[in-house]
């Protein structure tokens, strides 16, 4: 067998099942072994800022790599911002990226540039295959290494002639990184300042903020009076009704200040000191209260769930009583769209098990709180800053879970960045409901502008945030790309789009067009 | 005045006057210092890859760089890929690149990532800007860097309260760097070489192939027999009715090999060396015959132009007598579409100063052929293979040329990867005219199966290459952006269709539905 053929029969024995692909003429061996091996199945994306955002949303909900298949250094730009969302979200994917044939790499080729430095940009491990009875060895640690916890990119170059030469044979699965247990000193101190009753609060990220670290950090503040607070954007948020309920760190610095005031104590859980996300001027970048200590409790390499189980055992919590949101919807609203209405009509219908991957920015500030108590169900965010995350990661992760309903918001200037992901939603006839919020802005900047001293804006900084020269009109786009699409024009009108696209099988898009900038 | 304003002002002062445009917070100011500098334009791209597209294309129209204005590593990243086409190109682009106060950078906040080896990927030459102070100096050396012979890609990070700060001052121009010129020597060794009889061809690219390097060039082939051989995919090839006819090389091997053979010399103008494209199976890379020398007349930041004329005058062919390209068009076509009689439409109506950027790709083949006797044009195409710039180009284009037609000749696959392009050309009211080439497939792509050796794809592997699921509807998508297009079904209507879209200001699209794969 050829080189693609063990390289694809490798990544299925390590647990690989999916490839994301966007390949050009240096990874036709590996299309053509796809058919050799039925347990792989191929997604086609139609840019590859897609195929990087569904390999994120993938890993997402299952915590396992997907593939992608990239063509070159230039394939691999494209797929950059998703890939920074990824690792800025510490998931596991496995990049191949097809290469020229070694011996072609002397003559510069148009479609030469330098992979590595690109790769290792978002990948927290790299290697460039060099011959074919490498390639399976490679493939397995690239699956292992992107498992390293607490997840991670691994990038692997495939080059054209390791990829079609013969002789090859796959590999098994390389055993799965472990996460390291948090030493008895760490929890024995962390419980000693929560001990101390002095004011604190424990800001939970990455991977505690599913059910299991969420209960035992609920048992921890029940038994010492800490708060909780969640990270601004986190890679999976499992909230609603019988879970813990915990606020997230607001974005603006000024909200994300108020809820740090009079802290003592500030104990990290797989998250980062708390930052503003950009600096403005005479304001201080570091949130953290002045007098207030930042302790971490479980970072990097550490199993955070673990180590707030065994924190709340230290603390003689284990069995401590809890209090667990209540289950609870908005009513249907009725009148004008506004953020305010969608997120009530979205609290109003979002069925048990949701999946929501949420680029709503600004309008979506009531979305949070319209469906804390609603049914069981997952929060998908940007984390790394990077617009164009929403579709391919909702793509992903109806790739994931296709039993699982699986609700895009989606501001109108992000969804212009990957909007390719319809046409894969379509394709894969995926169970996605995007809803557009469309203010014709981006409306973040109109809002940023002020808060970095713009106070009167000329016309020429205005249209630069102006969508509404051309008006996009997304019914349109998503049916030129054979999406069922609507617009309804009142809060009712919406509430029984949304219901029906969510009961329908198959993707739907629902633009919902919003007064002002924000 | 703040750095921002400095910066803006020193780039109009260095001739700079277009900025595209794909801001975030860290770039406010400098969307707020637009409306203090009247002579710089902002045009805003909805995606990166526009943003960078149109600066090529801008630069190969006025061999003078546009400004782009990214956010960040995700921004410049979505930016790559036609930042690669462009560095193939080799033209001048001045990058800002907006970056985190330097203060912010400890924290690590979720956009930052490695801005640097990104940039050095595409970029001829890097700079952050270290302080307000040092600004307006950095963008005068960016704008010089850019022009460095053949032209480049220069980068300027811009850190937010570099921009911010008060206290700057703009600056003067710096004196801009002049191509070298060939020496004596040279011109004589191949001045010989020419006078030896042997078979030879001159290989003409980069700067040499407008109109008074292909004159010169014909002038050394009248007086010596040799062969003219244009690059295949040249930055910006001047042609049509009175100027030069020039082969380009094949982009398969096949066709390259059979125009190069029988060769004994090959004499690079601003060239390369002929290579494949990709490699493929059992097939070489390298394209020059076995006993042909390659001879380098003018390279990098050589001045090929007036080499070639040099030689010419060396060869005492100054004023030789040259067969220049008849005028001649092809009759309205009639019937099917097809490949041909599309072709034949664009030959039947190409007016006068049209600029035709191409990415019709395998459908394509025909444009060339039936173009090369109407009146004089310009032909941009795909220099780096990274496909996704011919819509973008084109935008650039016609933002540097107001006054003259730009044609947009758009594979369907190629299509999807920046077709946010079709927006900004709709807001600035440019004359564009896009022709798709709809076959509903990666074409190519099929193509390249059978040629590294894939005889029997199966039918996961041809679901790869296949667009037709679902049916890509681009008079939806253009209309969605607010753009006038039609699909006309005969190639009489498609005629008709494209001489009042060229005839009508503003843009406008066309769909041409094609039979078969290719």
């Amino acid at each position: 067998m050829n080189g693609a053929e063990a390289l694809i029969r490798t990544l299925v024995n390590s647990g690989v099942e999916v490839c994301f692909t966007n390949p050009g003429t240096s990874e036709m061996h590996f299309i053509a072994a796809l058919d050799s091996v039925p347990e792989m199945r191929a997604v086609l994306g139609l840019f590859e800022g897609v195929v990087t955002g569904a390999a994120d949303g993938y890993a997402r909900m299952t915590d396992s790599p997907a593939a992608t298949l990239l063509h070159l250094g230039p394939g691999l730009g494209n797929g950059i911002a998703n890939l920074h969302n990824a690792r800025r979200a510490r998931v596991p994917i496995v990049n191949i990226i097809g290469d020229h044939a070694t011996s072609h790499r002397i003559y510069d080729a148009p479609l030469q540039s330098d992979i590595e430095s690109l790769a290792r940009n978002v990948s927290g491990w790299y290697r460039s295959s060099a011959t074919t009875a490498e390639l399976a060895g490679d493939a397995a640690d690239a699956v292992a290494a992107s498992h390293q916890p607490p997840g991670q990119v691994a990038t692997l170059v495939l080059p054209a002639d390791v990829s079609w030469t013969e002789g090859a044979s796959p590999v098994a699965a390389r055993p799965r990184p472990v996460a390291n247990e948090v030493s008895g000193d760490v929890i024995d101190s962390i419980a000693k300042v929560l001990r101390s009753g002095e004011p604190a609060a424990l800001m939970v990220g990455g991977r505690a903020t599913r059910e299991r670290g969420l209960l035992a950090a609920q048992r921890v503040a029940a038994a010492t009076g800490a708060k909780i607070i969640g990270e601004t954007f986190p890679t999976r948020l499992e909230r609603g009704a019988g879970l813990p309920a915990i606020d997230r760190l607001g974005y603006l610095a000024e909200f994300a200040m108020a809820q740090l005031a009079g802290l003592r104590h500030l104990i990290l859980v797989d998250a980062k000191s708390p930052a503003s996300f950009f600096a403005y001027p005479n304001k201080p970048s570091d949130l953290v209260p002045d007098g207030c200590k930042v302790h971490v409790l479980a970072s990097g390499s550490d199993d955070p769930t673990a180590a707030l189980q065994t924190l709340a055992e230290a603390l003689g919590a284990a069995n401590a009583d809890i209090e667990l949101q209540n289950a609870v919807r908005p009513d249907r609203p009725t009148g004008d769209l506004t953020g305010e209405t969608i997120g009530n009509a979205l609290g109003a219908v979002l069925p048990d098990g949701a999946i929501v991957a949420d680029e709503s920015n600004t309008s979506g500030l009531w979305t949070s709180g319209a469906t804390a108590g609603v049914p069981r169900h997952d929060w998908l965010t940007l984390t790394g800053g990077a617009i164009g995350f929403g579709m391919p990661v909702a793509t992903g992760a109806a790739i994931a879970c296709p039993d699982r309903p699986v609700i895009s918001l989606q501001a109108d200037g992000s969804a212009m960045y990957t909007l390719q992901a319809l046409w894969t939603q379509v394709r894969e006839d995926l169970n996605v409901t995007t809803v557009i919020f469309n203010n014709r802005s981006y409306a973040i900047l109109n809002l940023e502008l002020s808060r970095v001293g713009v106070e009167t804006p000329g016309p020429k900084a205005l249209s630069m945030l102006d969508l509404s020269n051309p008006d996009i009109d997304f019914v349109a786009l998503a049916t030129g790309m054979g999406m069922a699409a609507e617009r309804p024009e009142t809060a009712e009108d919406l509430t029984d789009a949304l219901e029906r696209a969510i009961a329908e099988p198959g993707p739907h898009l629902i633009e919902a067009m919003l007064p002002g900038r924000w």
